[in-house]
């Protein structure tokens, strides 16, 4: 996908809502479960009650792997099941050298079809750059996560005072713009997203947390949108288990248009703000 | 597998080696290229080939997920092949939160039927535990990887001066023993694996880097070594394509045994220099 048919297509839509596509076969409504295909099932209902309100789906490989083979084919038909209008972004947090690299890099963009694929840090920028290879793809880089253990060592002090997330995005920012690289930033922090964005001020963030990990949507918005949307917000188990009965898509539906909502009048403050 | 099991076994071997099945379709010997099972038969053949002088085999993950869903069966088949005396770790590289993590700790451990899986430790504590929960099964947390971008991030210098791997070292060795947790240190600095030695003198160390990647094995074992043995060195390349003919397995099992050979004198070297 170009950058700018994704930035026009959130302006019109004036969303910038992503729906996790972590389908646990253990949540999906029991009487879906029995079901051969029962998780492929449940994601082309969810994608169908969803796809007018969001601009993004995430599919986390993790829940797709413990399928065991067919897992792949389910995500394959998964991802063919979403509109070409919405990014897709695969939640790998993959992170290796050079061929191997290059390998997931493939199986993601071009055997999968994906526009993105999440990936860690750790390694350093050998690890990152075969995913900046390919055009109008991105590598969304972990930044600042949400959970507990980002205290662990995205938050140790490097020797000049700054948190070492804040040299992630600082070094990796050099290596591609807007257009190749996105970040993961946690939005259980919205005073880091303030911070964030001062270091980064044109790309893209992907904030997961919002709804089931809390986090508050006002304020990732106010700190987080820039002049082209610039932001992508994450909700996955408020929309896919907001009911467990005949009726979790079009439960599905609410909740994500209730996050749109939101989102086009946060978008219609922050332009308002900035004009 | 147990830990003493582990020990035991490459006590009585005299080996520290472990095959890395990286195995890319593109490298093969031309003569199996195109037989429909070739990446199969190509690793049938090399464990059968190096099996009486390594301890443990490393799949990496990205060269089976390349080749799409049919990836997963041949893996699974790789692994059914491998004898059940020998360490099988998933080179994967994940790192996730809660849930997520454990999905892909179950697809690692109880689908494949892998002993370990390397793990990245950028996401904290909360991303490395569900992997500790399995017994008889191990997180191999990434510490100093052997690549030019471990000097980005994982070398940067912390407040008080230490390196941050060495926190992740400090403060993951609190997480679980050595019956759990091991970590993957780089070949290419023998003065960090001294240094690595000092925090986690107990732990298993993974050290890739021997061979194609460079790296002295007198060196690293010199450091790495402890009383249990303590160390597992990986060799890929050098052994999977050390011929590209009808003799590629007899190639692999000579470049496997002469390894061996050197292990079985360092071994012994550092026997006699701590008895």
């Amino acid at each position: 996908m170009q950058l700018d048919h994704l930035i026009a297509f959130m302006r019109r839509r004036r969303s910038y809502l992503c729906v996790g596509l972590d389908t646990d076969p253990a949540k999906i409504p029991s009487f879906l479960r029995h079901e051969p295909d029962a998780v492929l099932t449940f994601n082309r209902a969810i994608i169908e009650a969803t796809a007018d309100h969001c601009v993004a789906y995430k599919p986390n490989l993790a829940f797709y792997e413990a399928l065991g083979p067919k897992g792949w084919d389910i995500l394959a038909q998964t991802i063919a099941y979403i509109p070409k209008t919405h990014l897709i972004i695969a939640d790998a947090k993959r992170g290796d050298i050079g061929n191997t690299a290059t390998m997931y890099a493939k199986a993601f963009f071009e055997h999968l079809g994906c526009d993105a694929v999440t990936v860690a840090p750790y390694m350093g920028r050998d690890s990152v750059e075969p995913f900046l290879a390919f055009e109008h793809k991105w590598a969304v880089v972990l930044a600042l996560t949400s959970n507990s253990g980002s205290a662990d060592f995205q938050q140790q002090l490097l020797q000049d005072g700054r948190p070492l997330y804040t040299e992630v995005l600082r070094q990796s920012a050099t290596w591609a713009g807007p257009d190749r690289l996105m970040f993961v930033v946690g939005a259980t922090k919205a005073q880091h997203i303030a911070e964030v964005r001062r270091i980064v001020p044109d790309h893209f963030l992907l904030v997961p947390g919002i709804g089931a990990q809390g986090g508050d949507l006002a304020e990732v918005s106010k700190y987080g949108l820039n002049q082209q949307g610039g932001l992508l917000v994450n909700a996955s188990r408020s929309i896919l288990y907001a009911a467990d009965d005949h009726h979790f898509a079009t439960a599905a539906k609410r909740e994500a248009a209730i996050l749109h909502d939101q989102m086009r009048t946060l978008w219609d403050q922050y332009e308002q703000a900035t004009a």
